[in-house]
């Protein structure tokens, strides 16, 4: 993709210490560890893979100068201090684990982006009076075991170690045991235990969605996280010859079910194209084609930043599926609830300034996707800093970004965190 | 079910003669070959079971005096002599293979009103100047071997017995073989060349719909068989992130499918219901609840007895996809092309004059499934008669008919082979 955050000058300070080639290469270096032949990386959580993207990243680390810390969740840390003894650290990061078929960015770039914040400190010869942490949190992705955000989640005291330890993946691999084999290879790192205090936290990413590319801007300033309800809805009729069964005396499951779709569709519009209102999982019985249908199974995925809108239209879902069930009998289950999460003011707006101070564009959105900051702001001043991904692709092997825009958020993100760690 | 077909006067001649109980007890007997535990009968065609079937029929035919005889594909004949040497026979009868968890009465009613119709010829001491005979039709259902109607197919010299005994079931074994291990049971049968002169086919058949038990008449007097047209269509679109991907960028394929059902739903909605119009078969890939569906493929099932209907609204389905793909692309393919059949005024005229005569309350309909009238059609004047099936639930176990209405059918049919043998 062409490049947005490419600039002709080189700034001041520590974001003109940021050095686009090297964390380009570490990007590339990093997703040889799950590489996949189409370009992409299946790195699971807590494998073997992972176990080498962690020893890479320590490595790394261990060669600017920085400490290596886990704690029993399999967090890693990674640390430089501050100047002050005793201050609450400037916490950054991401994840290494991907999807299956995963790219080389989501996760990766929020924990090299950090590395890369510390190694320009470090050749720019700035001290900051708080330590700058950079963490890799455990199992984001959730796609080995469920559910995702595992280690930020334990970290912000949402779930004990011990429990989320126990899930196994598919295999009936527990995570404490994959946990385990991985900690063999880390003899070096120390441990701490579960959770400290941070001053803030700040999570680079690629942004997983198109308007930053279609805005043609290198740097999104993230205001929050958008609320998510989750609907399961089963729809029965009954099912009939299809050459013999007149419209008028049918149950047909399909027709019910479109006309809730319908309903529903009418329910969401926005002008705004700010809900995000998606039906993923449609699966109808019997499946013949001379059969009148009667079972459809459906999800409804809708997502909206603002909390009363995200209440007032799902509360809406059960009545509009129930109007229009027609001759067919419908159940609604909602089996997922999360409330919008906005992000804390002042690092908003110290992403906010730096942005401004360093002359890029930008835009402020909230985030459409999930991330470790969720469970980071309810425990500390929180924000995150996007930058584009080409065609706004993300779980997918063709996942790509430009090396210019991932150097103008690390850029941001080095600012950032030098003022916080600062102020 | 309640039966229609109960009537206080019995009725002179030949329909007199039909007897309830034994036309009833010839079911129950015919549906222990192949018996299911909730009440249904899996008897595929040629195989054991099936060809048990055939030697119970043979035997009662041979005890009513008629001779039995068998062609190169398998149909099974029974023939009651008439008094006039060299004319064509007055041809009745159905199938005895079943869906694999079928009825009691799809098919097994056509062959067995069939032979009461002989029986109570016989008992009425009436003799008729052409011969009347009764067939078991091979392999109508289709569900071992594909296509179905291959013994009235072959009969009507669509194809030829070589090709049509080639096609191989599931297990692998090829339809000639399967017939072959049958034969060994039928070493009395006579065997016939494929196909001879018919002066006139009737087939009587359950209605596997709900018409006549919504009328509540017990006889149907079936004008044709409607058209059918199938389609398989596919949308592609493109798989997004659910909580990142704005409705406006979205190449959402389970979208643009939705949009193309509701506007076939209209080009197919009629006041009189007399379309089918069935989507039975959609699928969405890749059936996640937070990624937008990138590619949905469904069937339509179509059909009308109007050719012109039939021609008029199913060539618009492809232009109607077309102007609803928003976005996606999408590519229609007809699957299946069968024009309406339309039976012969001679025979319908004389089924109708009997239900008239006989003093029962029918209606006038289509048949919606299709049969092995339909090929007979194409060689021979044909028609059909119906009697109602509980709740119009056919191909399944709780296929259900009442020994009355079974019974007026029978009658029905007895009356009209006479007619038709002595006209």
């Amino acid at each position: 993709m062409t490049g947005l955050g490419s600039s002709a000058r080189k700034p001041a300070g520590v974001a003109g210490a940021v050095d686009e080639g090297r964390l380009w290469t570490r990007h590339m270096d990093m997703a040889r560890h799950g590489a996949l032949a189409r370009g992409g990386v299946n790195r699971p959580a807590l494998s073997a893979e992972d176990g080498r993207a962690r020893r890479l990243m320590a490595d790394w680390a261990r060669a600017l100068g920085c400490a290596v810390f886990t704690d029993p969740v399999g967090n890693l840390f990674v640390r430089r201090e501050g100047t002050e003894a005793g201050l609450a650290p400037v916490l950054t990061g991401s994840h290494l684990d991907t999807q299956p078929t995963g790219g080389k960015f989501d996760g990766s770039y929020g924990v090299l982006a950090g590395l890369e914040a510390i190694e320009a400190m470090n050749d720019a010869g700035i001290s900051t009076h708080r330590p700058v942490e950079v963490v890799a949190w455990t199992n984001e992705e959730g796609s080995r075991f469920q559910p995702g955000c595992l280690g930020s989640c334990v970290f912000a005291g949402r779930t004990g170690a011990d429990e989320a330890l126990a899930v196994r993946d598919r295999d009936g691999i527990a995570a404490h045991d994959a946990l385990a084999a991985i900690r063999a290879g880390e003899p070096d790192f120390l441990v701490r235990p579960v959770g400290f205090d941070v001053h803030a936290y700040v999570e680079a990413h690629i942004e997983q969605g198109p308007l930053l590319e279609k805005a043609r801007v290198p740097v999104g300033i993230v205001t929050g996280i958008q609320g998510t309800r989750w609907f399961a809805i089963e729809v029965l009729g009954e099912e009939a010859h299809a050459g013999t069964m007149p419209r008028r005396h049918r149950k047909d499951a399909f027709v019910a079910a479109v006309a809730m779709v319908g309903a529903l569709d009418r329910l969401m519009h926005d002008e705004d194209d700010v809900v995000r209102f998606t039906i993923g999982r449609f699966e109808v019985s019997p499946g013949s084609p001379n059969t009148v249908p009667g079972r459809v199974f459906f999800t409804i995925d809708f997502r909206h930043p603002d909390a009363h809108t995200l209440k007032r239209l799902g509360d809406q879902v059960q009545a509009v599926c129930r109007a229009h069930a027609g001759p067919c009998q419908v159940g609604i289950e909602e089996t997922f609830h999360a409330l919008p999460c906005a992000f804390d003011p002042m690092v908003v707006d110290t992403v906010r300034a730096t942005v401004r101070d360093l002359g890029f564009p930008a835009m402020e959105l909230p985030s459409g996707a999930n991330h470790d900051a969720k469970f980071l702001a309810e425990i500390c001043p929180t924000a995150m800093i996007f930058v584009p991904c080409e065609r706004g692709i993300s779980h997918n092997e063709a996942e790509s970004a430009s090396p210019s825009d991932l150097a103008a958020g690390a850029q941001v993100l080095a600012e950032t965190l030098v003022r916080l760690a600062n102020a």
